[in-house]
């Protein structure tokens, strides 16, 4: 089992006449990944906020109307995570034809993730593979060989069909491209926003992580295509088709922002059964 | 209220090693619409089929897995259609912050309507007009008369962005861009695959129609951006981000397609409260 | 040495009030490519016509001015070419700083071939191949072995980016892919108009063919990416940056086309040197 | 007539193995447009230098092969411009049968320009205004008045058909929109490469500057459509398709640049016919 400690700073400054804000910012609530105790401090006593649960009450979608001025979140929370860990060997891929219906939107193309356009190359360089996890793994690593990471080569635009054309990008770009090539063969895939336990420092500070679930025998199973962080320390905040459904801000309003404060800690403590994330031969979910 | 009569057929032929269809054909069951009657037939005996209920109860996905060789579903149904009508005057906009949450997806950009990339041209164009369903109603006559309808003027690939740019498309397309330019002036707006009751036969035999709904006040009100049927005789058969998510037929395998073959028609009886659809100023709701 | 026997057939039906036609359908007049005899019939006997050379007095261009009615023109000519044939292993690729300057922009990106967004991809895959005929070989093999010949899969917007994306298409997509490539790597490439000499009858009746040429060494050296003709019985009409620059016929005004009714023919006579086209190892220039 | 003082600096770090520099930095020679006097100092003494004539010997294109280390150009020069001056209701469009040969190429699409994409909402718009030197002006006008400029909003690969959708861009995409919509219909349109007398400092320092000229009459006509410079006081220094083929600097290899240091100065002197450039209602052309 893997314990986190996570620790959140939001700061804003809003203008006139104030702004309405989507966040998510609290882990998800899964079978396998489990809230221990959390506190939320929200800078404006006289904010108006509530947070709702979607996605079948796993996810925490805070709303929050903000008047001008200044504006802090200070988020803290420990998070436990019993990963359900397979041999990969044992996962099979599920025909469409037996795909549930909630799963099935996972193969339809999305604003980032264009798998109709992509569906010849993604059959020829993937099709002939032997189903199972091994082919989504391949398309992962297809895609960390094939792009590179670099900072600020992106903006709010860049789809799929742009990474794999020019074969840079962050973490989002990462995840869009390999989303975009499952789906295209008809691979249900859907976009994580998480955290980065484990990034290499040289990549910046902590930061919100962008990484992909594929749906393989009777769950969804995770990838870290930009392979910047180590998928067992990863904690899932929000998932959705791509980028536009999970960014953990979502802003309406004039708005300037400062960069998010973020830091993730991992508890050892054998006696508890807390280990320290690592990379690991296991297929991982976390429900 | 109104009362149609709906025949479909569709055929095709599958090849080996068959093929796995999701059909979107039958008319949702809402608040306001109501199937009296229905029958299917199958000309497959041996093929696997279910209908699934999504999106709350309210569509129905016929699932089917059919075996090489021909294939034929007969469809036809009684509907009653009993409009939610309102005086446009009276429809105010919803501010984000008090949108449902279920309603939140539909002002984020999908594949086809790629809202994010118009947002200075809608504010500039949208953004200051006085807040309702008139401001809806602009942006619906605004891609009416900018827009030009001709047939085999777009493709499976054709998005908002590409419309916007090239003036010409089918219904499909005039729904893709009315839908990303009411996002991106944050109304919620999704898309609706259904029929085209009282379209000009100079624009080909009766056909599956793509139409708009937009959010406001606290239900979807219709609107018809390509302006080649009458509203009032539209039936819904499903709704969705856009056309990725409720085409009629989502085909997996080795199959050729004939055109569908689609007859609707209105019952006239004054008696049972049934007229013939009309064009209307009162805006249009199926719930 | 080759010698061809070049027919072709254009047929219109020009509408009210008129329209004005630039063709490409003379073969260049180039070191290596000689006309011997040429004939060249208008049917309409009031047409205005005239021909222009161009880049360098080595293209033709056939300007036209037609009035409504039928059009037909019908073209014949034997062309003599005497291939600069080269043994690949004997040809460099030139630096930047010592290419000629009217050579420099076809290192550019055009209109189908935006070498500038394939940088990256370009260089990792073919960047570290070693400089000369064999890499420029190189792109053009990866090319014709990553996209698939279908007819009807593009269109007059379909440009290079798509093509890597989509890997489909027909000749001319092909041809663009492979200059985009080259360029991206700063090898200047352009793109060449001309006939299919040897294509399968498989793919539809004798055409005009769309192929690229790379400037190595001194010269321009020809490849057919869509490897579905015999280089050596390619005839050149007219060369430019991308389809943009050269389509056989340029077209302003309400006109309808009938197909091209084009013929070729290699005549062989050992005795005076001519010989028929075959596959080559040599790499071919005609100037 | 319009004397002009020009200073210009470019200062580059090269890192090894040496860089490869087009440069586009000299004042063309045309008939409108003398060069007093110059000189240009190069900071690397052993560096390789030329200066080559394009386009029918009017542009002036300075290649430079650079060694690793501080590299700076200093070029200052004197020029006079004696602007062809016309009554804009004199100035016709010249039917595509009739353009110049060498003017044809303008009306092509191009990469930054896809004018093909573009003409259908461009006939609609533009289509049926009276021709002449007023068509042009009113797309002129529509693009200055639809697209707001604003730094560090495009990129390298930004082209027409974004800033149609985005409304929004920097000099050179004003320039390019501009440029594709009068391609669209017909009219010969290029990208001229200049500097940016008269322009707003608040939009920064003195700088290059993107503009436009147009195809009519017997010559080329200037337009500057983010209208931020004074045309009269516009310096040319190279012409071409769009910003692709007239960088003011090309480069080929690992250079890190400063920001161009750029003063331009008019001087005045009635005596000998020297006045300062002023906003005219004249058409104006530098040859």
């Amino acid at each position: 089992m893997v314990r986190l400690q996570y620790q959140l700073e939001l700061s804003y400054t809003v203008a006139d006449p104030g702004a309405d804000f989507f966040f998510y910012i609290h882990p998800a609530e899964t079978a396998q990944q489990h809230v221990a105790s959390e506190n939320l401090t929200v800078s404006q006593p006289d904010a108006n906020w509530e947070i709702q649960l979607t996605d079948g009450m796993v996810q925490r979608c805070l709303r929050l109307a903000a008047r001008p001025g200044p504006l802090t979140l200070r988020y803290e929370s420990t998070i436990d995570i019993a990963h359900h860990l397979v041999d990969p060997a044992q996962i099979p891929e599920v025909p469409v034809a037996r795909l549930p219906l909630d799963v099935l939107q996972y193969i339809y193309p999305s604003r980032y993730c264009q798998s109709d356009r992509l569906s010849k190359f993604a059959m020829d360089q993937f099709g002939y593979l032997p189903q199972g996890y091994t082919r989504a793994k391949a398309i992962c690593e297809w895609v960390q060989q094939n792009v590179t990471f670099r900072s600020n080569t992106s903006s709010g635009t860049t789809a799929a069909v742009d990474t794999l054309l020019e074969r840079v990008g962050v973490c989002r770009d990462f995840a869009h491209l390999m989303i975009a090539l499952c789906r295209a063969i008809n691979l249900p895939a859907r976009f994580v926003s998480g955290t980065d336990y484990g990034a290499d420092p040289s990549l910046g500070p902590p930061d919100f992580h962008a990484y992909v679930e594929v749906y393989m025998g009777d769950r969804w199973y995770l990838f870290d295509p930009s392979n910047t962080a180590i998928p067992m320390g990863m904690m899932r905040l929000a998932t959705g088709r791509d980028a536009a459904d999970v960014a953990f801000a979502t802003i309406f309003g004039p708005v300037m922002s400062a960069p998010p404060r973020i830091h993730v800690e991992a508890i050892e403590d054998p006696e508890r059964g807390w280990s320290l994330p690592v990379h690991t031969p296991f297929a991982l979910s976390t429900g």
